[in-house]
């Protein structure tokens, strides 16, 4: 037998004890169990191997400055000097995850304490991110990745529903934790200056997307996916209109009709618990923020048709969507323990939605930047409450909360993802602005109707 | 025999009739002949059958508010009061040709006398269009039209040669009559006041293209199309750039290259008469107004590469082109004596160009009532100069010309064609600007360099 086959021979060894180790998953999807597995498990001895082995990961993504420390406290480094990370395995089974699918199990490890970063987590993953697309040896390596990792959830009208009372259920007390006080918006903010705050930084993106679909009083607004419905709140209370807004999650329905009461606004909104597909009537504007990742491209044609029967003539429509420059599917870790049946489309994917209905793109903008700025404020929120979302959760839902964020900072630092305001009308419509000027005049607040 | 196999014989009949009259086509492809085909012809009788077939085609586009008139000066009423416009035809011929294929044979009847059009031309262009696409028996006549009447030209680097100077080298001498005196313009001006003056508008979409691409003094600028050079000098004068711009239309080089001189700036402005795919260097920004409706689709993923072989790592990209909400041909007629090898392609056919090439769009605005505005004071300014227009060409190519900026205005004026501006940059760019609102301020002028 020769060297090489011995090797390969240990590697299907060490892999099949791994698969012993493996996770077991929760039943109920998504939802990260908070005992830590590795409590179970005695790390064994680290032999050469092993450490071959951990050389052969950070060479197959090209030798990122990260240094690898094995379960006997030993470093692999890589040949760089000033590394910005080290990765710490806790055992034999978390270094071979790694390698079997790192974009799926890096996560759970990570969550679960079997792997730990010390050093700046969202650096860390804009090293991954760039080196696992531009590494020479990282070709067959992420499509491996893709392959192993990444499992599709149909989104049927249940499921559908499912997917997003596994996120947004979680529990408004959990996002009010970290999201801007004023609008409560789990979505891009719009720095027009980056130096904004949060709160300010989420009423302008409200008042960039109002501006973009010309509102004015007396129009009637659909909005889909109206999350814990500020935007159709503000809609009504600084442009005047009629709003229905649409959600199927019941929290945030039923928080957002709470608020519209209060403020004394349940006759301009009304919030309804209800598929976007279920869309009745004609409005002068669509708008959805945040919602096209939920939808799923195999929908598309379905949503397009919904605009082609909602839409006045005139009508305005605006869909404001995480995206990607070329297709590719969701990061496997973060569609199956954090976003379910998510999907950032490509603008040639999203195209569709309008081009079998005669609909007519007028503007699209992408605010990528603005998104990982966003990111960034939500993060720095979230870790001075970690103390708060353990109380509410565990340890394991807290790591898995950061490592999301910071993954996320990354995606867009690197322009792994997008951000897509898109701004469309039916194609004869021509009361159309000579200039988008009026987006950029100075914001002054209407005053309440 | 029945009576509608007789109809169906004499429609046969007829047709025979119609393709031995067919309109010779001339050696140069595109030229229009100058003799007026109809004069041997002796119009026949109009029968009964003639009066049928007459009512059939109004019939078939919806009924529009249009009147014919037969060569026998019999008018065929549509069931609607107020007709904006009223077709006359000449000839039995004449009326089969445009059965045939009105697409393409109505633009050559017209310009040849054998049909004339009374009323408001773009009106009726604008009917004709709607009715097309919306009339319940249009749907099979339309496809009937594309299939007929619509040949791909495909552009190899010899052809694509032989187009353009068909279109490009007419002659400087015509297109002075009636572009803009500025800064000779033959692409959408942007009007972001609608009355601005055409050549006001002119400028002013050289300054919302050197806006959206920060160009700085300095700066190294590509520019793949030049036309008359008149973007290349402008952006050498008011913005300090140094240019490189390609163009395959020796008289265009010519023109440009001569008014550098004449301006002082042949240092800072250099033309070559190449085509755009031997593009050598790597620039700060990209440019290209007007070209891609030539560069045909099939070559996109070409166009894709030279864009990712030409872009520094923190370069700026713009492609300034017609386009479509959705893909379709060109129309016939303007394909074949206007613009051969023309495509104006849909958004979702223009993503060929970005997504394999890691390019990331930024920014897409769509003018198309700005071009719609454009062509009106083209058309204007045209219909002023067309004894000018008959001296340097004849009667024919100014009737052409004049259903071509006609049926232009219409095409944009219902939505059938777009016009786009794409922003792009590479995906790792992180140099971006984090509004749009520098292409709002006031224009101030820079001092030359």
């Amino acid at each position: 037998m020769s060297a090489n086959a011995n090797f390969e021979n240990e590697i299907a060894e060490h892999a099949s004890h791994g698969a012993k180790e493996d996770i077991a998953v929760s039943a109920r999807p998504g939802v990260i169990l908070s005992e830590p597995r590795n409590t179970r498990v005695t790390p064994s001895v680290v032999t050469q191997l092993d450490r071959w082995i951990a050389r052969q990961m950070l060479e197959v993504v090209g030798n990122p400055p990260i240094v690898l420390i094995l379960w006997d406290g030993v470093a692999v480094t890589p040949p760089v000097t000033n590394p910005i990370a080290t990765i710490r395995y806790y055992n034999r089974s978390a270094m071979i995850k790694t390698i079997l699918n790192p974009e799926l199990y890096f996560g759970d490890l990570y969550s679960t304490g079997q792997a730990t970063v010390e050093g700046d987590l969202v650096r860390f993953s804009e090293i991954i991110y760039s080196n696992l697309e531009d590494g020479g040896r990282g070709g067959w390596f992420k499509r491996a990745i893709i392959w192993l990792g990444h499992r599709r959830i149909a989104n049927s009208h249940d499921k559908a529903k499912d997917n997003i009372y596994h996120h947004y259920d979680i529990g408004n007390d959990f996002y009010r934790l970290w999201l801007d006080t004023e609008v409560m918006q789990y979505t891009c903010a719009y720095f027009s200056d980056p130096d904004m705050t949060l709160e300010q930084a989420q009423v302008a993106k409200l008042h960039h997307v109002c501006r973009k679909l010309q509102l004015k009083p007396g129009d009637s607004v659909v909005e889909a996916g109206c999350g814990w419905g500020g935007l159709a709140l503000f809609m009504a209370k600084h442009y005047g209109v009629n709003v229905k807004a649409y959600n199927i999650s019941k929290e945030q329905v039923a928080h957002a009709h709470s608020v519209a009461e209060k403020e004394g606004l349940a006759d301009k909104v009304q919030y309804v618990l209800d598929d976007y597909r279920n869309i009745k009537g004609q409005f002068d504007a669509f708008v959805s923020v945040g919602m096209l990742e939920h939808v799923g491209k195999a929908d598309f044609p379905t949503l397009g048709k919904v605009l082609d029967r909602c839409l006045k003539p005139e009508g305005r429509g605006l869909i404001h969507t995480i995206g990607r420059n070329r297709p590719a599917p969701m990061n496997a870790w973060i569609e199956r323990r954090i976003f379910p049946g998510a999907y950032p489309p490509s603008l040639r994917e999203m195209m569709k939605i309008f081009e079998p209905n005669k609909l007519s793109i007028l503007d699209t903008e992408n605010l990528r930047l603005h998104y990982s700025r966003t990111l960034q404020h939500w993060l720095h929120r979230y870790e001075q409450n970690t103390d708060k979302v353990r109380a509410l959760m565990d340890e394991e839902f807290v790591r898995a909360w950061r490592l999301y964020l910071a993954g996320s900072i990354a995606a867009f630092n690197v322009g792994e993802l997008q951000l897509f305001q898109v701004v469309f009308s039916r194609s004869r419509n021509n009361q159309l602005p000579w200039s988008r000027a009026h987006l950029y005049r100075e914001q002054v607040t209407q005053s309440e109707p």
